[in-house]
């Protein structure tokens, strides 16, 4: 994959195995930002406080789980002393999702007090009386013979797929996973053919099992894609070095059209009128689980890494990096997550589209949740009052200008809609958008993919190729 | 029906009515206690501020939404020139329960930003950024051709069975009845054979009207009960005539045994033992909608009194009134209501059983919610922090002492549990439970009353004869 000139790496131990970067890389990040162990003296977790102007994470810490790089074989050993619990690649998700404190103040997989303000609330009660967001349960489930297996042990491992141990759950507690109210009052609906509940629900156990997590090595996936996965502290540092004084998120899990870019870059300008000197811009595409008509995440990102090379948003003031969270599609429960969860990346602005996190319903001919009840729903949600919430203006295809522009109601005769399925629809055929839709080396990278599929006997999917 | 004698009326006007009272009549309310409108100024509405020791309302005030006598005439003209909407029975209820404040500080059926943020937070964000419970959506749905037919106008009257002007709501929000995502939000399931569901919601209106509520004439049922239907500010009175430092709310829709009576004695004595020198409980039987296989209100009350005959509660601490609300059978959810409203009335402590609110699920061969999740959403429910919450401490049949007692788990052989369907099957049985499980009297109304359901050739049930 070519360079994207905005992007940052992951780590710098990374850059070795790159070839043809002129990545900016974070090497001399200021020291005062990240307090390391020693300083804290906390033990087997790293703690971070406030940097600079960024907005303070959730609970007023950013909250990793991860032990001791000198623990960890120590860890390792225990693990393997310890009851286990196989992990599937979702629930991995959420290991991952948890130890970076994209979730903080969240110290593990929820405990049934956790679930039963998520689930009621959508925010959590800390001890100091202060409320912070959460909307969606971070939850693990186990079934009768894991729990029989568990017995009393008060830890137990959970471990991948080859048994090896990726994490340890102490304190736990272990409640039981009533999945009808958990979807129902989740989703607003237990119609069946929700995506998540069809993968990571309905098959799953009748218990959820909450504790303290301890990473014993970081999540990694070695598709390529890890040095696009900042963790809320490593985008913390980064926009920090760049002296933002703004950070605004653009959640996305589609392609990036110039109607987007269009208003990313109003934003910019938007928030420069308001007096910002520096705003910066985290485009920040979800890497984890999504439904199969969704364009996979290496598709995705070779799309945005087009859009970005055509020079379409400005790389100085964009940092690019992949959310690794798994997809509810759970309308505007769900984007409440989306939100809180830059927060604590450090983003004290946030765009919501229409109907963010939206889908058809599974049986009846209409959206799941109306279009706007997303960004009502965030605008008024408990933990959410830092944050700025910026709606989403409608951006459609000008045919006056050949070129994507906000929409003017005050003539539509100008303008033309292209919805989701006609860009599908359009690139499967390998037909042509209007000019300046997109930008022509990222239409190019969607028409591969339809045609990658179209190939694909059993249905699976081809990695993109470099170009 | 005899008198009680720790009753208190609804109004004085209504005792020339009764015969053989010897209720305590709050002929002398403290003045400070109830600001006229004339003092606040306010027009049509009466405000009542905080009383005494008691409790603060939720939002500081208790909001009333009664038209001003001196300007009912007018309204009622206004009214008949308006849309006009008619109410069902449960609609009634509801403007009952709004007109009367136990919703304050709602003015009226909800808008949109109201029943969102009831679905998603079980709270709702005031202008100061203070937070109130509000769990349950209190909405009023109409039809297409309502819809229609109220067009651009920015007001409706509300209309009883005969068309009669029963309220005006002013500043209308027309918004969509999304029932399914109301429903499993709200219950956690959407399975069919929900009662309050089946009742209320399947065959009403697609969309919701919410606005400001006015109403004519204080609701009245002419049942021969009103009189025990105290408003929260009428509640509030008579808690301060009687000097109350604790007032602890018992919510019940079921006949009350000895088990019942020895909790709520029990709580006095832990309320006095914690300092406060007059806790006063409000015994507060739920009087609008309930199941069909629900002892009907006048039966129960008609029971209560019996009860209250025999002495077992003391009349000098105990006001016995009723809820208007409708029931929802919501569980977790429903309890913050039950609570919340309570609050409004003056109650800083409530009691909370195992199951509060609960039922069966309407499919599957258990109960719809876990027995103790009423309990642990209720203490961490967002805008309950102020009231104390009183776990129910479990009560048997005490073979040794042929008495209700407290549970003690280290003999459990000396313990029978009478389940609500055993009371009932024996009831129907004409049979009667062991000596000291309720007193004779109320159990004698039960009997009569299941009675008179066998006898009811149409299924109706017969009202309770005075005996």
């Amino acid at each position: 994959m070519a360079a994207i000139s905005s992007l940052s790496l992951k780590t710098p131990t990374k850059i070795q195995s790159l070839t043809k970067t002129h990545y900016s890389i974070p090497l001399n990040l200021p020291f005062s930002c990240r307090s390391k162990s020693k300083r804290t003296g906390s033990i087997g977790s790293r703690t971070r406080i406030r940097c600079g102007l960024l907005i303070e994470p959730d609970g007023g810490k950013l909250v990793e789980l991860f032990v001791e790089e000198s623990q960890r074989e120590l860890k390792r050993e225990d693990a393997l002393k310890l009851p286990k619990i196989k992990l599937t690649k979702i629930d991995l998700e959420w290991v991952h999702v948890l130890s970076e404190g994209w979730a903080s103040p969240l110290k593990g997989f929820m405990r049934e007090d956790e679930f039963l303000q998520t689930l009621h609330f959508n925010s959590i009660r800390l001890e100091d009386g202060s409320v912070v967001n959460m909307s969606v349960p971070i939850v693990l489930a186990i079934d009768d013979s894991q729990k029989n297996l568990i017995g009393g042990s008060t830890s137990v491992a959970l471990v991948d797929d080859e048994n090896n141990p990726t994490a340890i759950l102490s304190d736990i507690e272990i409640y039981k996973h009533n999945k009808e109210e958990r979807i129902a009052r989740t989703w607003g609906t237990t119609a069946p053919g929700l995506p998540y509940v069809d993968e990571a629900i309905t098959h799953s156990g009748d218990w959820l099992i909450g504790g303290d997590l301890k990473v014993i090595d970081p999540v990694k996936y070695n598709d390529g894609l890890d040095r696009f996965r900042l963790s809320p502290a490593e985008l913390r540092d980064e926009f920090t070095r760049r002296n933002a004084d703004a950070v605004f998120a653009f959640q996305l899990r589609n392609p990036v059209h110039n109607g987007h870019a269009l208003l990313m870059t109003d934003t910019r300008r938007r928030l420069l009128e308001m007096g910002y000197k520096n705003p910066v811009l985290l485009l920040h595409p979800l890497g984890g689980y999504t439904k199969a008509d969704d364009v996979p995440l290496h598709w995705r990102m070779k799309q945005h890494e087009k859009v970005l090379e055509d020079g379409v948003l400005d790389p100085e003031t964009t940092v690019v990096s992949i959310f690794p969270s798994p997809m509810h599609y759970a309308g505007p429960t769900e984007v409440q997550w989306h939100a809180k969860a830059r927060i604590n990346a450090g983003a004290n602005f946030y765009i919501v589209g229409r109907d963010p996190a939206g889908m058809s319903h599974p049986l009846e001919k209409r959206d799941l949740y109306d279009a706007d009840h997303g960004k009502k729903v965030l605008s008024m949600a408990p933990g959410l009052e830092r944050l700025n919430i910026l709606p989403f203006r409608v951006a459609a295809y000008d045919k006056t200008k050949n070129a994507m522009a906000f929409f003017d109601p005050s003539r539509p005769q100008d303008f033309i809609f292209i919805s989701g399925t006609k860009m599908r629809t359009l690139a499967k055929n390998k037909e042509s958008p209007p000019d300046g839709f997109m930008c022509p080396g990222g239409w190019k990278v969607l028409v591969e993919y339809y045609d990658s599929l179209a190939a694909a006997e059993n249905g699976r999917v081809a990695e993109p190729v470099a170009s």
